[in-house]
């Protein structure tokens, strides 16, 4: 489209064309936590919170968005995930449940975006679950643990 | 539907009935933290990322992301939201942009949920611009700062 | 609109406006029976089947759907439900699980088709997370019961 | 949320806030233009397209797309529509298909962009189904004809 | 992810990982009646109930249904559809109109869902259509007919 | 499925079934404008509007919108796709916004329709963003220029 000159190249946005990259096999992993009141904690465990089930609750809701992180993150594509894992530990020493999601794919580009969104939306659902009892919840250190296929090598957080 | 005996009352889910509340003005504020390398920040600033524009793209997609929170939060109800109000600071002393995300509606239940999706997906958005340059970036401290309205009455974070 | 004559009477659809009704209380009741192999009935129950806890996964699937029923049923409203709920129960005489929602909304329409859509899509995800062991379900009964609220009267099914 | 300073004030966007207005009967019409070739328009009124009954399916695209307006147009409000009325006819004349949409909803905002979208993704649904006989089909003249509620004022179209 | 300990390992859900599995050529068939009064059913077949057109709607809602099964149902797959079908006829005897549809994909896994969801929202816009002149109307005998490609082998109901 | 009798020919839709075709390259490129005053085009330029920066707006919407052309769309399939790519450029001669969109897929159907969403939605986003100080806009010349892989051969509007 070269006819057309920009007319603001600074505000300019940009969906990368993979179009030229082969397919391959890609893996992202990542986690996050939210923290909380170990009363709160407690009461998650023992499943008594008020709204129900808060691990299965936020575990769909973090496979249904992670599938549809292309709508949610505006340059990202939509990928057909092969498959999205999630997983929940209490952290009873820092009062923390601590979220993991790994995605894959076999595709022209990687899917951090679909592991980390599944991770903020599985945190969300856990703050939502457990908001009535728990005003001071935090979510926090959500990152990339692990990133592999694709020609800019792999990626392991230290 | 009390003729129905419960299969299993630990695995239920609960979407609360609020149809006997009163509508009233609801207000949330949510904030959170994309912490960077000091030169992804400086290229955020400068608006040289390859992605384009950073901020105006994640203000979008906080936006939209809040008018669509019922749909990612399982037990959320669905909310015509009067405002979303979204705002950026660069923090240069945490290498970290600075996200608020403010919530209003005219409504049975609250807004929190909307104010921390905005600032949750506000902050992927903005990792997804960067993450051709920092694989380092972690989003932190999403919590809720305050919220009016309702009869549990307001809340402020300390 | 009257100065347009209609193309095709015959092929129009109508989306009914409302606009001229009072908001008044809705509330619809709907049930239908997800029918498999005893020995399914079973598993399901055990909590045992390989893709993990059914019935909260349906309970969740059917909630998300009656607040998106508006975007899977073209010609109905979009309505903000102050309530849904979804019950399960294990019918063994008839080797079933049956599934009545609950649908609740203050509106200028009714939440049949909300109730409807909330049994359909709990029922479809029972099917999904059962048919690696069986592939005779069987999805029926799919009915109203009852109907409070708006001016046509209330209904129950007899 | 006065205490932040906006870091760019000119990238900025805001969703305006409505919630301070009163809620007002709010009536929007609009419409637009498929011209196709009259060959096109003659198959398209014998019924007789590869893909099927064009005008049934372009409606029912249209109130899918009212009903979801704030999830593509950015900025728009969620507003639940009381009606929403989509007309087509036969402009031999211009050898076009006219499409009109009118929609309405009591909201503290005005249903322009409702109309708008409802007769641009009918336009686009009849370019779809006419397209595999018809390359230089043109979607033209999108635009606002009347709006009546708000305190703007009415407006009409000259 | 063998680090982290399973929290609860009975309430865990699990979206298969299909990475490894071969893309082939999948079809899947469903079937199900939406059963009315014969008065009903006279009023759809002369195309004279209120809303318009219900066939050609439920067709339509049917597909886009179909498109978008991996958002209703939690742990399918988004697999890109090369082909959906549906017929409906018209059964007198059973004073029902029966719904088969059926799907196609080249993928790692099948497209029962699919079709199952198609004939389900199309049955339920049925519903919708039929249900100001008929509120006895019952969803029955959704069922899978057919199923060919994948290692499971082919399947067909007797 | 041809043991069912179609009950309606006429009043059919299909999706017609790509399965048998290879996957190719694809790219579509598409046009149109948003017509407006030369002083609410003064002001987008000088990015004084009201509700912000349009064009980055405008641009996000209309690459969101591509990615969920299947969804708007009745009859289209869901693509993959590589890449979407859109552009402005201010028309002083026309006192209108010119938008190109192109979109590109590895496919075994075209991206057209992709294309003309992209521009659409974003002409729909400049209206809306610049129609508090111009009801008189009016969107015109969306059309497809260019359309290359496939059988049926390349297009090129004159």
């Amino acid at each position: 489209m070269s006819e057309l000159s920009h007319l603001d190249d600074a505000g300019q946005v940009r969906m990368v064309d993979v179009g030229d990259k082969p397919a391959t096999e890609r893996l992202a992993l990542a986690e996050g936590y939210v923290y909380m009141k170990p009363e709160t904690l407690k009461l998650l465990t023992a499943n008594e919170l008020p709204k129900g089930n808060v691990l299965t609750t936020a575990h769909i809701a973090g496979v249904l968005a992670a599938k549809r992180t292309d709508q949610l993150i505006p340059l990202c594509h939509s990928l057909p995930l092969s498959g999205v894992d999630i997983e929940f530990a209490i952290d009873g020493i820092r009062s923390a449940v601590h979220i993991k999601a790994q995605c894959r794919v076999c595709s022209q580009t990687g899917v951090e975006m679909e592991a980390l969104t599944a991770v903020s939306v599985a945190a969300l659902t856990i703050y939502d679950m457990c908001k009535a009892v728990d005003k001071h919840m935090r979510i926090d250190g959500i990152r990339l643990l692990k990133k592999t296929g694709g020609k800019s090598g792999d990626f392991h957080a230290g």
